[in-house]
């Protein structure tokens, strides 16, 4: 029996539930404060974040610091029984500090030194900067350690962006010569600088990327990108280390951001006990809410997957945000299931932006929990509260997890590669969305899914899936060699194994070295279609599948040719073939296909590997994941079309929020969820 | 009985007609001077616009002053019996200047310095400009004070743009040291600082907003915006002293631009005599003129509603423009037509850009009244001579008024802030186009407007209509709640009394303060719909109507709900309500329809109230507008369509052009304009 | 009977056949080295172009030459029976030299100073650069003066580009004062700078055009174009010159670049003894191949006038490239279609870009005639080799040449002045587009044409075409004058004769001067459509066509009109005319039809003016024409369609590649091309 794992704030086992609370900006109205505390009662919020950019209140003049603001609201919520995430207030800074250090601004990509202004626009190799922050850090370690508020730490905010400035031309020269062994002719060779004329003679020479300079060196800007995430993760490294000296028992998070492409969060994820994400997704699109709630379940997924635990939910929106082109309200039901899907996945808080709506300034029109009319008579509260009761029963799931024998590959350094790719459709080579197109079908069946890098153990999966696998080195090879040798299932695409970790391109014939074996074929070209343009793949009963983007032309060896092309110069040529290798089977589908055709695919080998599904028979819209632990087995089930749906169960389960029984049938109402715990 | 107001240049008592004519890039070529005043009696021109950009010419070297040309144009403009409305030179400067006073070159916002070029380019701040400028005006001024052909001053041309020098940079900071009486913390809650670490300690750390610094403060945007219409208004005040004190009878003024929305011109008006502004409608697009109509029948209100008075269209073209993206010719008819759209709305000019087509350079293509051929056998002379010829007979017209019962409100900050705000529908607030949406069924009835910002005296009006108004401070709230209280009938929609005068959210319940008395409701949230989305609003006899982009959901207290929305999850829920307070109605929309149903509800509102209209039964396409005053009226009435039409008359008149007198029914070409006065 | 035109290479008779060869990329792995001169005899190649791109290995260090790479590849390629085009490697500088000399790095227009970084990024007036090129070409020179591999010399690589920095700002300046002998006035009056009082008073004030200076003066903006392509036609001089002196036999190229803006051609073409170009058609769009096929002829025709005689393809890719939106496949058959489309326009090569696939940086993806699996069983490789067996047998074309009876007129600067004039259409005035329109239906009759600026002598031709010909000095206009007076014809459109060659627009009537009485009318104004808008040419038995953007009003004296408008205010009014003229004949278009109109126009004219024509009926999508000298014919016939062809032939042929005779009928396979010898 699985154990489950340990609450997120130790000793604090309910599920996390509350929101960024910045009571500094409500410095003049203190009947604010005191109804901020009443509200978060009713609202059955029990954790505030605090402190997110409160530099300039904590530190209003050089060496000159001011906790009192702080004080109070760590008190407020500790006497309200709640718990503070308290953050590093590094992602703003106060104007004296830029205006006697503007090293600390950051210089963009042409070379312009940044002016005071908006927020994370800091340099992250200013010595300045790194002394200033740890300094801060340490004096809120010293001061809240053994405050009863204080549940866990966040360290600044959505770190991102990159800083150009000469500090940063030296410290990333001094890792490319960490990384090359201090020789220039390796880092060369990895930039293919005989391109061109490039060729390096000393490592003064070389820059970062700029617009005003080079930008087309796939090598120097993989590096550059690699150099962002590692001085990023050790300027984190630096503000975390007199918190964990300070409070070692005090678990560390800083907020990522889903699909961001500036970090590797495979990286970044190292510097962290507990992963965290702002979780923002497009609910009420036109159409429908399928492919947001495909792409959401796929990130909470990934984030799960980062340390396979339990993480936490920081951020999300009571009702609408206010940055996307057209922003609109959560249908009621909708703040449920969205925030129960999350925990559905794998995280054990409900988190938001914000509390309370700001008054002025570019988010003041942000969601919150209270509204600028400041009461608690309003449809987003009450769903809010509704939420918070809900919550409120589900200790037990604290610390379970899902369990999953599929895993599907997404890998950043790929993506940064096939962004930065010129060839084929070179407007967008479409890695996540098809990297989604492959999962769908899983979400669809009910299917738990671990989403992890090239680099990841995959030893124990029954399925891995790995579409576009563009960039990969040597070891990756002979992990993907092994997996399949010993066994396991593989489904690959067309561009696998076509370039080295540094985006050279291998040579000798692709699929790269013994991938050949593995997937029993070579590939000689690739065709890209205009984007209305169509061709089919023709199974061998006849049955045709659409096709679009990209057309590879493969040569079987060993393969079994599961379906052919319809037209053009290569029709009747194999589009996906089929290849036993040790005691595994590898797949190579040589073309992209709109999406029906990996639906009927996923569907036979889910069968033919019998991988567990949370409910068989979900209808359209609907999907069901399961958590378990210490014996105990939680079923969710969501519905994500407007209307109502049935359930067929084939088990008996207790339904947490009613506290009835269900037997085989569950109703949902539109946009309903329901937790379920099996009997 | 209402008096006339005086002519616009003193003694002189007919409509101008002229344009903007350029004698200095025609200086070796003297035949040309001789053609044009030829030309210009043949065209029925009276009055030239002269020595805009001709400061290169007028002072060649520093100090070294050339007026010969300009002697000249000014003789020949009198001896052909015509009045000059001269120009001060600052709106081009000459390279010698700028090279040794680099200064006065702009700043851009990402901090480059300009180079020389274009025109407009001038720090409005420099004292080196000022004093430039305020020395050529006062010798212009000394030199023509008595000359006859002297009728009014032209100051600069199309003020506009900005400048972020390290002297604006100084200057904006007093300005704010003054609006905040010298209280960095008023201006630290104006611009509400506390988000995200922004507080001020210094004024010194302020600076202007920039790509590569700061552009989500909403406060601080609002007040540069603020700063530079004052600025604007302060370096025009700089070039009049000399102007006013040397010939204190001569009007004053400067062309607007419209909508520009770079400066408020209802500040900008108090430095002006007669206001002015330059028209450039895109007739003839592909669907229908009454859009561009409507949208040019509002701007000419706006402009004669700055000052009460006759206003001047200063720049018009004779037949196309050269900058838009497809420059079409007017089509027979439309040139009239449109110069006498003017005349209706109250300008007592029909000016051109420009005379005669330049050579070379950027505008060479625009049209012109005297075309590259260089005579007058053209069709666009010949029509632009016709109207001459019917403006000759319209002196009594000059100085009358139309009077309007309806005031349509729009202003430049409230637009200011809905551009800037972060949220709804993010790529446009469509806060114009709505405006326009409400006008239009009081264009299409004939009836009178009058175009406000928020701060006019509202009180003699009838029907006050203010869509979208989301800024507003606690004195305009008061003027419209005590406008309803005795008596008066306001509209109002979805937004309204969102923000404070610094963009700041109303607290306490929207809309803000006793507006929600006023309108009988509260609001407490708003839908975003995506472009193609249509919700409906329902009477309560079944008939709906189209709602698009927005759907507030609103709580009526004492208000009477007048249609409900069709579906959504607020179906059935609140749409239009209509609220007694004190003697007065208040209406308040919540959301945007498509422009149907706000033409039936301001069909029945102009009947209740009893609104005068030019003409009733008006067909589609055609309006009807009156001038009046010493006892005489003249209707105006105009076809926009292609095709001719018959409009119902209830009165007698005698017809301008034709001298002949016109009942029961008026017959006008396609494209045709009658001005006939009330027998 | 005309001469054969010598071989390229003195005494090399073959069509030349090869690529860009870049060995110094795999300095690393020898038996690539070995591999390559392998397969280039297996691909049938002859001709190899290396040391493009090549500096930082030929002088790793300033000083210090290391030709050991060139030296061994150039003995390979004797070695291998083959020939050399060798590069100069101005392309791109090693990084020692820019930062050891800064300043050869470009200042972009907005004055930024570039970083190191992609290639041609040369200050083109920086003397540095010009001696560090001078020396190594003279380095180059000396050591392979001698050398059997050394067939010709390959100048840089596609020049292009402009640089802003004060040396070259100082530059123009000179020649400006040049071109306007010293005087200053003349510049004012060339560039009508008083307009928006830009007047000059001394040379030092003028700056290049620039973003944040001025950029909307036409002249200032045509001068620094011009200047441009001098400044680059004089750097390449200081290229040459030492070539020229060491190996005055060798023939010196650079490669062109079809419609490339920044470049006027025509002026570059005296720099060099053969022109070269590199063609990159976008084959296999979703309609139709043909717009691709006409264009890449007009192309071919263009770079075979500059000199009239056998020009090169310097570049062409075996496959695909990598930086179009969309890289598609070459389907079979259309790369040996589109080589010898090159060589039936009078191209004596087939060269392409690459040889060999780079693994690393921004072109990896480009194809090649060896892909990075390194061995020659591929479909690309096979059809290289394959049609490097056809050039094998046409060593008797070398030296032929089309006859043609038609010019086409495009210009470089009347394309600068249309591509900078603000008016009409300001998107795009469809230059290009429109002539290709016009070249259409002689492509489809297979009709010879010489394409020409608008200062050759055009005396020989029996039909001149030239559409939009805007922009046009005194001698232009007196020499279309003569050649219509002495009996040619010449077809014109709306636009003709606008602007002089300062871009300064004619007065006293248009078109331009005499032109008025050669085309025998005068013309008024010019209406813009909207792109959805559509009026038609109406001929007198009632035939329409469609007429799409532009509608000028013109009032004929002598002219016939043969078509009249179908609608608007202009209906009835000539839309198109003809003139006898001397013993000549003048048409003019007066608007721009959708292309069947000028289709059937062109038609006529063909057969009255008994134009040759390859051959008669051509079915749709198929071309063909003529190479002759020496007594010989050589017919190719070329087919742009999908599916196969049959063609009537009227003489007796024996098919170069079969060898054996056809009569009667040509049948050609899809994407077919035969090369017929005349029997």
């Amino acid at each position: 029996m699985k154990e489950k794992r340990k609450p997120i704030m130790s000793g604090f086992t309910h599920i996390l539930h509350g929101g960024d609370y910045n009571p500094e900006q409500w410095k003049d109205t203190p009947e604010i404060w005191q109804e901020d505390m009443r509200l978060m009662k009713l609202a059955n919020c029990n954790t505030m974040s605090v402190g997110i950019f409160s530099w300039a209140v904590l530190e209003p003049e050089e060496g000159v610091f001011d906790f009192s603001f702080l004080d109070t609201a760590m008190d407020n919520i500790a006497k309200n029984g709640g718990k503070a995430v308290l953050a590093t207030p590094s992602g703003a800074r106060p104007h004296w500090m830029s205006d006697k250090y503007p090293e600390l601004l950051r210089v963009l990509p042409d070379r312009q030194h940044a002016l005071f202004g908006v927020r994370h626009n800091h340099c992250f190799t200013s010595p300045v900067y790194r002394e200033k922050t740890a300094k801060i850090n340490r004096l809120l370690a010293e001061r809240y350690k053994d405050h009863p508020a204080l549940g866990m730490w966040h360290v600044s905010n959505e770190y991102g962006g990159e800083c150009h400035c000469p500090l940063c031309q030296a410290a990333f020269r001094e890792w490319l010569k960490k990384k090359y062994g201090g020789d220039l002719e390796r880092l060369n060779h990895a930039w293919w600088t005989a391109f061109w004329s490039h060729r390096y003679t000393s490592w003064e020479q070389i820059e970062s990327p700029s617009p005003i300079g080079e930008i087309y060196v796939h090598g120097q800007n993989l590096d550059w990108k690699r150099f962002v995430t590692d001085q990023t993760a050790d300027f984190m490294h630096n503000e975390t280390a007199p918190l964990r000296e300070m409070t070692p028992d005090v678990p560390v998070t800083t907020n990522f951001m889903g699909f961001y492409p500036g970090l590797n969060y495979w990286k970044l994820r190292k510097e962290v006990d507990v992963v965290s994400w702002d979780n923002y997704p497009n609910w009420h699109m036109p159409d429908s809410n399928i492919a947001t709630a495909v792409q959401t379940a796929f990130l909470h997924d990934m984030n799960r997957s980062f340390l396979h635990k339990p993480f936490m939910m920081m951020e999300s929106t009571p009702s609408l945000v206010n940055w996307k082109p057209y922003n609109k309200l959560k249908r009621p039901g909708m703040h449920k299931l969205s925030s129960m899907q999350a925990v559905a996945h794998g995280s054990d808080t409900v988190q938001y932006f914000q509390w309370r709506k700001s008054r002025g300034s570019s988010e003041k029109l942000h969601g919150a929990v209270v509204d600028h009319c400041g009461h608690e008579n309003t449809r987003v509260f009450r769903e809010v509260a509704e939420l918070g009761g809900l919550l409120q029963k589900l200790d037990g799931i604290v610390g379970t997890m899902p369990e999953s024998k599929v895993a599907v590959l997404y890998d950043w350094e790929n993506r940064w590669a096939l962004d930065d790719l010129q060839g084929l459709q070179n407007e967008d080579k479409k890695y996540i969305e098809t990297t989604l197109k492959h999962y769908t079908p899983l979400w669809k069946r009910g299917v738990s899914v671990d989403v992890l890098d090239f680099h990841e153990d995959i030893s124990a999966y029954s399925l891995v899936i790995a579409p576009m696998m563009y960039m990969m080195e040597r070891e990756t090879i002979q992990r993907l060699k092994q997996y399949v040798a010993q066994g396991g299932t593989l489904v690959c695409t067309y561009l696998t194994g076509t370039a080295d970790e540094n985006d050279l391109c291998w040579l000798g014939g692709l699929p790269a070295e013994d991938l050949k074996e593995v997937f029993g074929l070579w590939t000689e070209e690739i065709d890209t279609l205009y984007p209305e343009e169509r061709n089919a793949l023709v199974l061998p009963d006849g049955t045709k599948y659409a096709v679009c983007d990209y057309c590879e032309i493969v040569h079987p060896s060993t393969a079994e040719v599961l379906a052919t092309y319809k037209k053009d110069f290569y029709a009747g040529q194999p589009a996906v073939c089929k290849n036993s290798y040790g005691k595994g089977t590898a797949y190579y589908i040589a073309c992209r296909d709109t999406g029906e055709y990996v639906d009927v695919l996923y569907g036979e080998l889910l069968q033919q590997l019998e991988i567990p599904r949370a409910l068989p028979n979900l209808p359209e819209g609907v999907t069901a994941h399961v958590r378990e632990g210490g014996g105990e087995r939680y079923l969710f089930v969501e519905n994500y079309n407007g209307a109502p749906v049935q359930v067929v169960l084939e088990k008996n389960y207790i339904d947490m929020e009613t506290e009835q029984t269900v037997r085989n049938t569950l109703k949902l109402d539109g946009y309903g969820v329901s937790v379920l715990k099996e009997l």
